[in-house]
C-alpha cells in the first residue's frame, strides 16, 4: 500500500499580510515564497512547518475562486492536500469507488507538481487535493 | 525557535463508517483507534498519515460540540492542530500579541497529550488546536 502524507492545508485569507501576524509573528512559521497564481487568481503564501506546510490563499480578483469562497464561508480551511506516491492509481481507485474529481484532468501546481481535486461531495464536505510530488520537492 | 508541525486535522462526521469509505478503503489510511470521547460527546477515529493524522469526529449526543457545527456548517474540517515544543510558551506569546484562547485551561487530550483552541476570530477564521505531546507519543 502506498504512502499518504498530509501535504498541505489550504487556507483562504481576505489578507496574507494579516494572517501571517498570527502564523509568523505568533507562531513562528516563515513564509518560504509567495506567489500569485494568475491561472487561479490567487496570491500563495507557503509556510513549511516541521511536517507538512500552511498554504495561506488571498484572492488577487474578485471573482476568483477563493474570493467566492470568503463571500459564502468567510476565512477559513479552504482544502486539505494529501501527498500520495501515484496519482494515476490513486485517481483509479477513486474513480472506482464511484468518487468525484471537481476537474478529470490531472493539473500542474506553481511549483511544479501534479495534483486533482476530489469533491467534497464524495469525501464528507472536504475539498480534498491529491498531490504527487517530485521526490527533489 | 520551536519547531511547529501539523499534528493532525479533525473532520467533523455525519457517520465515521461512511467516511471510512473514502479514507480507509479508497485512500488506505487505517484507523488505529476509534473512541468515545465523553466529556465531548464525541466519538474519534484517528488515522496517521506519513506526517500528520487525521481525525473523523462524529458526534454521540445533539447537544456536542460537533453536532452543532454540523448542523451549522455541513461536514468538513473542524479544526486543525499544530504540534509544538512548549505549550505554555506557545500561549504566553499569543496572548502577549493580543490573541484569545477558547478557553483559558490547557486541557488534557485522550490520549494524554495536552492541547488548548484558540480562537478563530484570532487566527483568520481557523479554529486552531495547539497540542504538547509527550516525545513518546
Amino acid at each position: 500500500m502506498e504512502t499518504v502524507t498530509i501535504d498541505h492545508i489550504g487556507i483562504a485569507v481576505r489578507s496574507i499580510d494579516e494572517a501571517l501576524g498570527m502564523y509568523r509573528d505568533a507562531l513562528g512559521l516563515d513564509p518560504v515564497s509567495r506567489t500569485v497564481v494568475e491561472h487561479e487568481r490567487v496570491e500563495a503564501a507557503v509556510l513549511p512547518t516541521g511536517g507538512g506546510r500552511i498554504e495561506l490563499l488571498q484572492p488577487t480578483s474578485d471573482d476568483s475562486v477563493i474570493a467566492r469562497f470568503l463571500r459564502r464561508r468567510g476565512q477559513g480551511v479552504h482544502h486539505v492536500a494529501l501527498r500520495v506516491d501515484n496519482l494515476e492509481e490513486a485517481i483509479e481507485t477513486l474513480r472506482n469507488s464511484g468518487r468525484r474529481l471537481v476537474t478529470d484532468r490531472i493539473q500542474i501546481g506553481a511549483e511544479g507538481y501534479r495534483y486533482v481535486f476530489v469533491h467534497p461531495g464524495s469525501t464528507g464536505g472536504v475539498l480534498l487535493e491529491l498531490v504527487e510530488r517530485d521526490r527533489r520537492q
